[in-house]
């Protein structure tokens, strides 16, 4: 008998019939013997329609007192998907009782909208796994220390399920999703991509912040502080599938660098359109310039990823750096207004058609070169590249958008991401 | 400077449009100077919406489990509500926050789908207001001891209200609904019918009891319980109107019988469809039989309210009363296969084709004849009574539903409701 946590998402509670064959699966495991959580998202579609409704009265100014009330609606998706999937559980014989998040509680901080998570009391939870009877969490919400609903920003559902795996030490946390694993990229621009059955937590957190979407990136993080194993698999296979620990299919996010893991160099291409390029050109090259500028621009909240600056000439540089796109011109108008005459720049360029490409794998550490074979790639393909990033175990570039379905593909193929890997 | 209660029902607050129209009034009331506490109902549809979801999903047999799981379901309505109310208040500058029943809290029993309201507790509510801030409390809702969420049942938004300002001391509870207050009769029976400037408490719990359904039953109650005044109005004047207690239009439910109550003997109307007839016959005529069968009626969870026995003959009698129509198979079933046999009664007979119609005013009280001059008025339109009940300031008859209207339409013309009263 294991302790298993799982997470559905939005579209496998679209609807009352697939909520009803959500509740098979979880009846099966519970019949199996396992004492299962579930924690799942709002039905498809619910979300965006509550948050349009306080969009369409909205003050102009967006005030905390109005990310309270917006958490306030935005929670009430959760806790109708928590409850129809314990009233699914009824009517399969299965005991379940359903747990809003204030209910549990799962503490979190009081940030509205982009809550994090404190503190979640295991009592009820437990008591209730105990007493036989499936528990089914609200994802995505909490509470704060006042009382207050909060919830913890899109995807927030994943950290949700993760961290209550945390708090029960779970055996395992199973992502129920609408693909069936993570992909060395994704299939809809590389139809030869392969799903992996395992992947390194490290490169996970990768993925995932360069820009593949199928688990939230806070969600990897909280996995890896709690070393929580958790499984990405697809909620639309027949429900028996994988309640045997050896059976599971998915891709399973590991810890442990042993034989189960694939030993490519590369593991998986990531990409990423929602990003856009600055560049502050003609700036005096002295110390402190890359602070005032950059300073200015994470002080209007704007997160800054890539960053290169040219080598000087004349005593002069130019700084490029990319932006979220949504920030774009934001980040322009506060660097033309303030920022470059001060500073004496001779202007300022926003370029929203770029693309960040990545290629990720922890095999990178000990393989040189890797970085050097990507650009000889892009080059045979007659793509410029305009900025490039490395950590450890990626590097990225950034290109001209019109290019990013080419290089993924350009790339996977010299990665050799096409093939079963060698054992 | 008041403290005032205010409740706007589903069609009130049926679109963000009204939303922004109720918010307009309350902060009109706001900037008068007054403390103001809003319970605002759902959405209308919404609840039938997601009942309709949970009914999809539902096992065969309905435990407490599932009620339970129903009201977690329902009671997300009225959270966006308050929610989108305080939004829309934020966007007209007035400050405001919105508190879930459990957040008050308001402590109900643990009796799901037709919880009690125990406690509330007016601390936060109290904090807030002093704060500045109107306050919005979901109707319809609360928590029980062990922190489940309740719903009070249909209507329980006129019961929170009422009972939020009862633990506040509120100085009014105002009903915004879509009439313009309580009427001697349905308008739509009769086009005559008048509006009443004040009703007193006894004689609204009997209009709520025989088939208003203006205003649920057990907020009358609680309005009489805790001496709450409180007023029927329409969401649809002028936001304007009625902030000054002496311009108040609508209906007051009034404890005091002074100069402010209209004399007529006779104050309002009121008729109800929802009942139906039973009739057992031939069953001897010794003590207990009565209790044989409504107690037994009773047993089955069956409401039963009008009752007569007639006259015995031969040693026999005839037993009839009305239970809802709803119930009214189930009952006929029950009584046919375990009572009528076991009493050697000859038959039991249902008929749903009934309409029960009743005289309300606590000037019957004082005055001999008024039940007469009713027989005498349904006599002459040649309407059959059926069924007779009486109460101190009511008289009831049970007539062939066919004749419904007409009654109403005579008896109000009888008893002068269509003419101003005399003061």
């Amino acid at each position: 008998m294991a302790l298993i946590v799982q997470k559905y998402g939005g579209t496998s509670m679209g609807s009352t019939e697939r909520i009803a064959s959500v509740a098979q699966r979880v009846a099966k495991w519970a019949r199996a013997g396992h004492q299962v959580v579930v924690v799942p998202s709002a039905m498809s579609g619910e979300t965006n329609r509550l948050l349009g409704l306080a969009k369409e009265l909205a003050p102009a100014k967006l005030t905390p007192d109005y990310y309270r009330e917006l958490d306030m609606i935005a929670a009430t998706g959760e806790q109708v998907s928590v409850g129809l999937l314990a009233i699914a559980l009824h009517a399969l014989g299965q005991p379940a009782v359903s747990l809003a998040g204030w209910q549990v509680p799962i503490r979190t901080t009081d940030a509205y909208t982009k809550a994090r998570i404190e503190q979640i009391d295991d009592g009820k939870v437990r008591a209730a796994l105990n007493a036989g009877k499936v528990v089914i969490i609200t994802g995505f919400q909490g509470v704060d220390a006042a009382g207050n609903v909060t919830t913890l920003g899109r995807g927030g559902s994943d950290t949700s399920a993760v961290a209550v795996a945390a708090a029960l030490g779970a055996d395992e946390c199973l992502i129920f999703t609408d693909v069936d694993g993570i992909y060395t990229t994704d299939p809809r621009v590389v139809p030869e991509a392969r799903r992996m059955g395992a992947i390194s937590f490290e490169e996970m957190l990768e993925m995932a912040s360069l820009g593949s979407k199928v688990l939230q990136i806070r969600s990897v993080e909280f996995a890896g502080k709690y070393r929580v194993p958790v499984r990405v698999l697809s909620s639309f296979t027949p429900p028996d599938i994988d309640i045997d620990i050896e059976d599971r299919s998915g891709t399973l996010i590991t810890f442990e660098e042993d034989e189960q893991m694939e030993h490519a160099v590369v593991s998986g291409i990531a990409f990423s359109r929602d990003e856009a390029k600055i560049s502050v050109l003609g700036v005096p090259d002295k110390p402190g310039i890359a602070y005032q500028i950059l300073g200015a621009v994470a002080d209007a909240n704007i997160e800054v990823d890539v960053i290169i600056q040219n080598v000087s000439k004349d005593g002069k540089t130019d700084l490029s750096f990319t932006v979220p796109q949504a920030d774009l011109a934001r980040a322009v108008d506060l660097l033309k207004e303030k920022v470059a005459p001060a500073l004496g720049a001779a202007d300022v360029l926003g370029d929203p058609r770029i693309c960040k490409v990545s290629i990720v794998g922890i095999g990178m550490r000990s393989h040189v070169g890797v970085a050097a074979q990507m650009f000889r790639v892009l080059s045979e393909e007659g793509i410029n590249i305009q900025m490039i990033s490395t950590s450890e175990i990626k590097t990225s570039v950034v290109i001209d958008e019109k290019y990013m379905e080419l290089a993924v593909r350009a790339l996977h193929r010299a990665f050799d991401l096409d093939q079963p890997p060698s054992a």
